[in-house]
């Protein structure tokens, strides 16, 4: 089974090299365009309570799902330019923040939380 | 072999259960993090010139690596809440792009990338 | 009395002018650094529940005072590289959205002002 | 000679309580609403090389203007809610930059540029 991520890294390059599209697509516009992106979605939430399912109407559920679908597909490019492996980073940081916050001291410290 | 968006989704429920972090994990909170990580990463492209690897000295380039795996970390969380499958999404809406923008027609028109 | 809006943008010429820092400040550059300066500026209400003043301290209250000076300060750079009137351009907005959501049809209407 | 500034507050809260939207109006709701209309605006920029006037036509010239004036109209608002003085902040910012870059040491040395 390919991996999830490996696969959209793929797609994501072929889609690019057939639209010649990866002239537009430096480090720097990408990390743009995933801010922008990031944008459309946080917009979804942003008078809502706290954006629970139950606040979300259907056609508002499938927005939600297309932003964030834009966001990943941008975050897989801008790695990809960059060659860094995106599974690899996120497994190193998730160690290095159990190591900083190790869960028995900081359970349920909202001020720790509001640190990191 | 386990898919990476599935081992990561696991880990990151693991560590905020661990922590009692989940209270913190409304999807407002969680898009509004996101938006902070995307930024911590732009910030590091907002002066040079194209954010090529070749400009990015090797400190700058671990920041760039962590604040990749942040907004990760933050967008597999988000899905999570909301019981969005990211990687049925993301291909979902390749295929929605390619549809929008066949290759055939858009191949190197600028206006159309912009439209995009 | 000279107008806020306008002493600023002066200061901030100024400003750029003796670090010979005018270098940096393409449109695109500024847009970029304000979008890092807001999400600085959010980040201190991402965890919380409304960010009224009470749920401030007194350093959070002085960070955010200073994210957003930053805000207006990189807003009436970009908007002064790009010869545009902040003023007048609000006002000419506010009309806009005045016509747009006539307060007699909107009042209280969540959904109108989720559109809007 | 009213402020500009402050012309814009008074204005900002008697079209919110026209249309009793106050009630929207939370700082954390209003500073990812700042965010949402930052993205806008970066959004004319994200392909373009400088986002130079000359790069601009008409049309995106016009949604840039209209969306500078969203995030000042925003950013007026959110300081109000906090009963921050947005003047009086940039000017105190201004000054503690110049005190902390100064402009005989910094001159055109892009490395201080990238740490401000």
């Amino acid at each position: 089974m390919s991996d999830s991520l490996h696969e959209l890294r793929d797609l994501t390059r072929a889609f690019a090299a057939e639209r010649d599209w990866q002239q537009f697509h430096t480090p720097k516009n990408l990390a743009m365009a995933l801010s922008v992106e990031v944008a459309e979605l946080a917009e979804h939430f942003q008078w809502l309570a706290t954006g629970a399912p139950a606040e979300l109407d259907e056609r508002k559920r499938e927005g939600v799902r297309h932003e964030l679908a834009d966001v990943l597909l941008y975050l897989v490019q801008l790695a990809d330019k960059l060659d860094i492996d995106l599974h690899a980073a996120a497994l190193e940081k998730l160690a290095l923040n159990a190591a900083k916050y190790p869960a028995a001291q900081v359970r349920g410290d909202a001020r720790k939380y509001d640190e990191y």
